[in-house]
């Protein structure tokens, strides 16, 4: 490991989800990095930060090596390699393929159908998305039975991927509280959401 | 890893892109595995397969405890723990991140708006999606600067994620095959996008 370059960097945007949840897996294994903020509405991961970066990505790792990690995910699975605890992608083979299951499914489910919502059908997201309203609204129903797809998912268990709180839960989270963008609170008959919901809420590391 | 539950059965369907993923990857550390067959075309991911496996995802690996791994790419880094050699998804945290990196980047940047023209514009494949013929429409051009990604991605290297071939050529290989179902082909002046697919093609896992 002593070989690896260190991260030096977090290239960073507030407000959006996958940047959250980064933020959230760092914040849970104490990690603190100097930032280097990408303000993403006016445009600047197009120009600026893609000439620095090489992909108009946010979040991305500077690592000490001049290189840099992009994709949420992997910037976690290398952030954990270096702070393995608390464990958040497992640890073994089959609690981690089980964790990636759910934390993907989560982003299928939910988290792209809430994006596209919000990407396609808000007029100030045009910066970033050649948009397509009639996709935003077929994402609604979606988004409706992605939540019901989550609620089932919760049914008897304490967190998404089973017993401990992980990145899957992160992903969902973040994804739950990025509906406010949209206006689509979690609706009230759904108990284990709501369960699950204050588990992780009272939680001391859900940085926003 | 011998406390872990070995892979019985591969419940898998032709011609879809995500299961090719997971049967090259088999084939390249010659994993072999009885399979479950899903006609995915009369919809049977929705029932028996969903009824059997708790989920609708095709492919699925079913596990000597009675579990089921879904999710392509958990899929296959749970193989990988069972079959290390040869190494597609990394040796290192660094090499393990870039791969999984530039896998993901293959599904955003083309897998995606590739089967969005599919899935969306094609009357046949109306049984496995509620079609939104706008967003076929939309992702027309998406999947064309896909292609201009995939062939600046590989200006200079051998294979997407560097030297070797890894998870992420096939996540881009299968997808470019897959381009025949929507009749794009790679434009001829993409050079290095057609000397990596002819590296590629060189090998003899790419089972269909």
């Amino acid at each position: 490991m002593t070989d690896l370059p260190s991260p030096v960097m977090l290239h960073d945007t507030p407000r959006a989800p996958n940047p959250r949840r980064v933020r959230i897996f760092m914040a849970e294994k104490g990690i603190s990095l100097p930032v280097t903020p990408v303000d993403i509405m006016t445009g600047e991961q197009f120009a600026a930060h893609k000439d620095r970066v090489g992909s108009h990505n946010v979040p991305a790792l500077a690592l000490e090596d001049g290189s840099f990690l992009t994709e949420t995910v992997a910037i976690c699975r290398y952030l954990e390699a270096f702070h393995p605890e608390p464990n958040l992608m497992g640890r073994d083979p089959l609690e981690t393929a089980r964790i990636e299951m759910w934390s993907r499914r989560g982003e299928v489910q939910l988290m792209f159908p809430v994006a596209s919502v919000l990407r396609h059908g808000n007029p100030a997201m045009a910066v970033m998305e050649e948009q397509c309203p009639a996709w935003a609204e077929a994402n609604g129903p979606r988004v409706a039975r992605g939540l019901v797809w989550l609620n089932a998912s919760l049914e008897g268990k304490d967190y998404l991927a089973g017993d401990r709180f992980t990145v899957a839960d992160i992903t969902a989270l973040v994804t739950v509280d990025f509906m406010r963008t949209i206006r689509t609170p979690v609706p009230e008959e759904h108990g284990a959401t709501h369960r699950w919901l204050e588990r992780v809420r009272a939680r001391d590391t859900l940085v926003p």
